[in-house]
């Protein structure tokens, strides 16, 4: 009963195009109007009944977060509401989970889980407040939409609960940053927590306000007016940017052929047979604006802004649809001056709206990659742009290989946005997280003066190795052919562990400890066996269990 | 072809009947040797070769660690070295892992960890250093072995090297903690430690000193001399207790029977038709000593050593001969007024090294409980004795009723010892978790007077129900029923994510992240399956894998 789609999936949409959400703003204040259509899933072997979703949602969900951000700079509050009555949203889809493949789950909740990070991205850096509005049943994932907002009012209505069935009901996990929110952002007491979370009912009323699994109640008669009222006190807080105009966000149109997606400044290339792709990352052919005017003027097209949505779209694509391409070589062409340019004027103009956005932007692209469960290898190469922000995609690779032939220069180069612009989810750059044992290199890369050449770029480690001419060309190879070989799974929780030392943060631990636990299940027999509770869900006679703890 | 242990595993052993390891102790140094005996492991569908092991030689292990710190308090330094030639450790035992229940993988990887966290907890609280002697073979669980220690010294000698070949090899993770010492503890850089990762043999003489993978390298001819020495430079380093005498432990020597494990202070009584247990630990039942003089004097039959060596066998026997008791009913019993005064000696003399072994033992024992994959429910009725020490009993159980019968005085109470003497694998207190969200409560708790009865530890978040006299028979019944009836490996995954809220740590780390990616590659066909590398190992052919990311 396992089916993955067959047609690819696609992630580039519009409010126009929406079917799922109604996105309305009013001055300072947005409604993300959630109406499920039944009949609007990716798969027809199930129905959205009751705001339930599935990626189709999400998606949408996903595309309207980043459109508030770029095109309404002005708003300052953002309500999440439903548009069905007594009903908030029932959380994905269960019927979806039971007839997905195990990766098609696990790569599912890792894009709902970065939406989520992106409601709370959007909060804790563009000044934007969110708003649960919790009308009616609020189960599972719909209450984990709810966590990622920054405050939770719950209808007491005597029958309305937030809930988190998946343990008692499904013998999954809330893997949508679920219990991790619950006892680690909203601090509910763990023995508390450990009741919710086995309460298929949920908890309603007071307690729910009293457990801080909510941050108030309301009856119902006053609930339209208490959320409206709420919505107005915290944009009246915000400290958001007065009277800007946004910009708008084009489509991407990408061409997409058998073994290739262009884009104007991304290029993936599939090598099926040795599962591998080389994804390049042009740097601007032409001056890029460095005013605020010209900036605003240039919109979606300005070059850091455009290559860094062509990058996520790609890498959303790569994950999704394209599950055997296990190594990408990353690689990155064009003008270092022109590139340069633009990360002086990223640093420069930081502290306006849209400049800050685009940081933004390109920070949670690069996280996408971390998350990615591929292997990146970094060819640099000469004519290569690996400086300043597209550094960071060295950085990123798992391991980086830089050609030192003394008849061809060859450099890279360390910008002011590299030092603390794009934090990783453990809240360290790039380069922290790269020498977490020598702190001092972190300062020397960054005050180097000018380019690094091979052996500079390998003494400062900021490369993993620097082969010659002559050994170029086999290293690189067998580096890939090798990697290519290897279990994709035993790949996959290896670089889940290697890639994120030092601190840990909600994020991560999201994304290690919760995510991992909850892929551990999705293959456990009593959740996803012919007698397991995801499979047996709705259907006749009760799941039946192994009852050996491990 | 998966087996598992028919015969009860038994974990109480002593250097009398060590089979694997010899240990000598000279002065300040004591020499671990290695030396496993191919025929000596837990079944016969393998042999032990080149010192690799099975959960029979890290039982050993354990134990050796544990009568370092009590009976050789003299001891400063440990080297682990092996008494075979040119192979120091080969790592666990393949055939063993592929011939492993899913479950007994699990147990036997957390036991492990345990060990060499054991090992690092000496480092820190013991004044021990332990020197990792490679004079040879190091691969995989060997060097986990030797990540744990405070030093490696590594022979070069052309060919030795120290190899993580699990993921290349095998398709699985270094999962005792192998990955993250890497990155974490020895913070080798992630690109480094990738292309280490995946080098089936490994880094040898001077580069894995330059990755920091070992601390130093030393010819054949003078490697013995240099461990030597470095032992001696060490222990002049210790500030450990001078002219201290140890005192033996002694066997614990349960009544084992079909439906209970009985120990002097500790009961296990098994309900296998519900799958429950009801533990109970009692408070001493004489007045225990109260000077430092008798405190050693009474050596291993003081009561908090004691009972806490019983609880810790207790639950190890739990983990690996009863997989199917999912739920454990917590209770205590006893004379308060005894266990409080042992709780003033501990505070008293905590400075003395035997009384700082006994709690650190304490504090071991409750983090074994807490990575216990098992619910733990605290019944606190009349006659309980869940105060201080024994009260983190309550406060580690997943929740806890407390009777609150007007006619029958019950309470629960606090004492210095709850402060920050039992930090859990996280760092912080059980009180400091519990109360992430309002740190205020400690102190309240801390520092209120007398005992609690039910409504003020209600009141004081100190337990998480208090039904009346008229409810709790229902109550209680019905929770442990309900418990009992969900899916055993969802609720792993959710009490490994409640538990643990709040700062992560080099030890939640191994425990959360690595394990649950370890735990989620052992259950997947690349690894595990009939044409996984697991199964496929030392048999003709290669594996073959399903090529699919997720």
């Amino acid at each position: 009963m396992e089916t993955s789609t067959a047609a690819p999936i696609v992630f580039d949409t519009h409010p126009s195009h929406y079917r799922h959400w109604k996105l309305s703003c009013d001055g300072p204040i947005a409604t993300l109007g959630m109406d499920v259509q039944e009949d609007g899933g990716l798969r027809d072997d199930y129905r959205l009944k009751l705001n339930s979703y599935d990626l189709a949602v999400d998606i949408e969900l996903a595309d309207a977060v980043q459109r508030i951000r770029f095109e309404h700079p002005e708003v300052r509050t953002v309500v999440i509401a439903s548009l069905k009555e007594r009903v908030f949203c029932a959380g994905a889809n269960i019927f979806m989970l039971g007839g997905s493949t195990h990766g098609f789950k696990v790569n599912f909740c890792k894009f709902t889980n970065e939406t989520r990070l992106a409601i709370e991205d959007a909060s804790a850096h563009s000044g934007l407040r969110f708003i649960a509005a919790v009308n009616g049943t609020c189960a599972g994932g719909g209450y984990e939409l709810a966590l990622a907002c920054d405050e939770i009012l719950l209808v007491d209505d005597g029958s309305s609960a937030v809930s988190l069935p998946e343990t008692p009901l499904l013998a999954v996990l809330p893997g949508t940053g679920g219990l991790t929110r619950v006892v680690d952002k909203r601090r509910v007491r763990r023995d508390l927590a450990d009741v919710f979370a086995t309460v298929a009912e949920g908890v309603k009323g007071k307690r729910a306000a009293e457990w801080r699994l909510v941050d108030a109640v309301c009856p119902t008669s006053r609930f339209a007016a208490a959320v409206a009222e709420r919505a107005t006190e915290l944009a009246a807080q915000s400290d958001s940017p007065s009277e800007a105009h946004g910009i708008e966000l084009g489509p991407l149109s990408p061409r997409v052929e058998a073994n290739a997606i262009t884009y104007r400044y991304v290029g993936l290339t599939f090598n099926r047979v040795q599962r591998t792709a080389d994804l390049v990352v042009r740097a601007p052919d032409t001056p890029q604006p460095d005013s605020l005017e010209h900036i605003v003027a240039a919109g979606d097209q300005f070059w850091p802004l455009r290559a860094f949505r062509e990058l996520d779209d790609a890498l959303l694509r790569l994950r999704f649809n394209e599950p055997e391409i296990g190594t990408i070589v990353v690689r990155t062409s064009g003008d270092v001056a022109l590139l340069t340019a633009v990360d002086r004027t990223l640093d420069r103009h930081r502290d306006h709206w849209l400049v800050r956005e685009v940081i933004h932007l390109i920070k949670r692209t690069l996280k996408r990659l971390d998350l990615t469960s591929r292997s990146f290898v970094a060819c640099i190469e000469p004519g290569n742009a690996f400086a300043g922000t597209l550094f960071e995609l060295a950085l990123a690779a798992d391991r980086s290989y830089m050609l030192d032939d003394p008849e061809r220069a060859n450099t890279v180069g360390v910008s002011a946005m590299n030092r603390a612009s794009y934090p990783m989810s453990n809240g360290l750059s790039r380069l922290e997280s790269r020498f977490l044992g020598e702190p001092d290199r972190v300062d020397a890369a960054l005050s180097h003066e000018g380019a690094f050449d091979p052996q500079e770029a390998l003494a400062a480690g900021l490369v993993t190795f620097a082969p010659d001419d002559l050994d170029w060309g086999d290293e690189v190879r067998m580096a890939i052919e090798e990697r290519a070989a290897l279990s994709p799974d035993a790949l996959t929780g290896m670089e889940a562990n290697l890639r994120f030392a030092g601190p840990e943060t909600l994020e991560t631990k999201i994304f290690g400890r919760l995510t991992a636990w909850q892929n551990w299940i999705f293959q456990r027999p009593n959740a996803v066996g012919e007698r397991g509770a995801l499979k047996a869900y709705g259907r006749e006679g009760r799941p039946e269990f192994d009852w050996r703890r491990c």
